[in-house]
């Protein structure tokens, strides 16, 4: 089965927004074991739609067209489609029904324009999902071959793509198995070193088949590694995954902080608020970085209670204790500040770090070298990196390395 | 003239990167007044890039095709152009010196398989600029069209691009004349605000063709807008450019803070350098953002000291002086900490910020309420904003909206 993506958007062809669907979708049909050859773009002019559809039908059996399916003038897939369909457009009033709606829930009147996306090629069949006022179409194609026109505001797409297009194209494709997966987040090992820890385990999967593992270096998200599962109903794929799950997790369990979509700040603030423990950070070479991460994820207000960015060296000392005859990049200087912060704003868990971002070397320093600490209840641990990074990669580094160093003893029995 | 653009990559087509190449030498191709209709994304495959290349040769003058350049097996572009072209590759050894240059100053010897970088079709020839190991490589085509092979490395891509490739194209179009341009960073005004106040100019500039303004709403960017002159030389092209930014900051001058590779955190650290002043931050609804932005620039130690990131109540009350009977999320609450950050840090300028990320009200405030403060010695101004965002949004719009006062500020005189 071979599915061809292609983007519609005069303003992704003028560089004015950057196409990030297709690369959602692509991943997705990768992992459901559908093969995809091209991804085109193109802009809203009928006759170059038209002849980009029509080659990549003839190459593919299965095509997922993302945008112009709003309702202005510029939006013509539907009209397209139809033509290539060789049918007319007929007002669907189940979806203006479902239009309506949605306006009234806002308490605002429906501009006539909208009816326009209500308009349907005879044959085709509505996506169920329909999170916006863009319906999604499924419209059949000779030869048993088959169009998705999807909404290209991002939100939507995705929607209707888990919700439906996904499963549909697997029906079609024969595949009469469901493919579930779940992806488990890695930090501090690379994808190499993943790769031979796992290499018996990646032996014993291939010549079962039913299970395969895929690795994704994935930078400030570390490398992630993909389960698949192929099994006759979910509930027997879901339990092949949570069975591959306990078998990594004992090969390479000290490395995995999160699955899914958990990330390493909501893990460690999961953690936290489980142990009832308040939560502070002492930042110099994040700047508050750290602090802005964590404060990203609803609830932080549970346990973070906030930081001191003492960008300044004489911030460390007169506000975090850093005595005035050690350098405050050193192991001396971040465990005063990881004791200090807390000391200072009442907290019972700290992380910090002090170190030099570059481009020039910092306390003598060479750019790169970042020290950390973690205080858990007065119990201060240090350690020094040295990020071979240039000065936007150490600080994002240094932020998830120091928040794997404090999941790590928050996980661990005390 | 008409230019397509294909990226080559198996790992775009996995939807394992996002392709953000096209998006940008799009923009490009835009604002030099050539003409792209269709992007074309295609795996390491020697038939199905042939395939692409050749429809697109049909379709257009020129296309700029990255990636595929690599040392390894996969990178196959050089083959199949070479083939398109109906030649053989020859090894060309002053590109292997300048592989061989850039290994020797990193101090590392080349490996064997580098010197396939240096293997051009017959009749090409090398893009000057290389920063890397891979060539560029501009290739004539029959009927006058031509190929350029660019790395898909975008820092690599957008030196040749600019070094190289758009001048060429201009002149292949037969355009005589140089186009250059300006970006001005607006913030506060919508874009059709803008078109609005600059009708009558843009009319002006109509009637004369020399000169074009396209606007750009670029999120937390603000909304850009793009100067192109086009004139004999480039000389004259950037008098034109300079001419025209002194009529729109007559226009719209109190909304641009910006031009071209500046930003907001850049230009408000500028003003602070050249002013001698000290700067701390006092931050609660944006969780260190702030800090974390300002401390991105590279020099920003210059001026910033650090901040409070008081996120919990407690820690605006006892660090920052916000008093015990009044709201956290209120005019005398920012007031309170914009005035206690520098006292607490010895700093000359700060600014402040609380309020409602949401999803959930915050101290009865809806969500998106935001009060802001900035203080420049010790003389205090502040002010509310309701933004209807999500909590993303909010806090980004946040971090904008204070330092755009805070500039507005340092610039007038006091």
């Amino acid at each position: 089965m071979r599915c061809e993506i292609v983007a519609v958007g005069t303003e992704i062809l003028l560089g004015q927004i950057v196409d990030t669907n297709s690369a959602w979708i692509a991943e997705r049909l990768a992992e459901t074991g559908i093969d995809c050859h091209f991804q085109t773009v193109v802009g809203d002019n009928p006759e170059r739609m038209s002849e980009v559809l029509t080659s990549a039908l003839e190459r593919a059996e299965a095509l997922i067209v993302t945008g112009g399916l709003g309702p202005t003038q510029d939006d013509l897939t539907r009209e397209v489609v139809a033509e290539l369909m060789g049918v007319e457009l007929v007002r669907d009033m189940e979806i203006v029904e479902r239009i309506q709606e949605r306006f009234s829930s806002r308490g605002r009147p429906m501009p006539e324009n909208n009816l326009k996306q209500a308009d349907v090629p005879v044959g085709a069949s509505a996506i169920t999902e329909m999170p916006g006022t863009a319906a999604g179409l499924i419209c059949p194609m000779p030869e048993g071959k088959v169009i998705y026109l999807v909404p290209g505001v991002p939100t939507e797409m995705k929607q209707m793509l888990e919700g439906t297009v996904l499963q549909d194209l697997v029906s079609r494709s024969g595949e009469r198995s469901v493919i579930s997966s779940r992806v488990l987040k890695t930090w501090g090992h690379s994808e190499s070193g993943l790769a031979e820890d796992l290499a018996e385990e990646i032996e014993r999967l291939n010549s079962d088949g039913e299970v395969t593992l895929a690795f994704q270096a994935s930078g400030i998200e570390g490398v992630k590694v993909r389960i698949t599962a192929k099994a006759a109903n979910k509930e027997q794929s879901d339990s092949l995954l949570d069975y591959e799950e306990t078998v990594l997790r004992e090969l390479i369990g000290d490395h995995i902080f999160a699955v899914d979509h958990q990330t390493m700040e909501s893990v460690v603030l999961d953690q936290l608020k489980a142990q009832s423990l308040t939560f502070a950070t002492a930042e110099s070479i994040t700047g508050g970085m750290i602090g802005s991460r964590l404060t990203e994820v609803s609830g932080s207000s549970d346990s973070y209670v906030g930081s001191v960015v003492a960008y300044e060296a004489d911030v460390k000392r007169s506000l975090l204790n850093v005595p005035k005859d050690i350098s405050v990049v050193s192991q001396e200087a971040v465990e005063a500040m990881a004791l200090g912060v807390c000391d200072l704003l009442g907290a019972d868990v700290s992380v910090a770090v002090s170190g030099a971002a570059g481009p020039y070397p910092h306390e003598g320093q060479e750019p790169g070298t970042v020290w950390m600490a973690t205080n858990v209840s007065g119990d201060v641990e240090s350690f020094k990196v040295l990020f071979p990074f240039d000065r936007a990669q150490i600080r994002q580094f240094t932020v998830i390395t120091v928040l794997n160093a404090l999941r790590k003893r928050l996980e661990s029995p005390r």
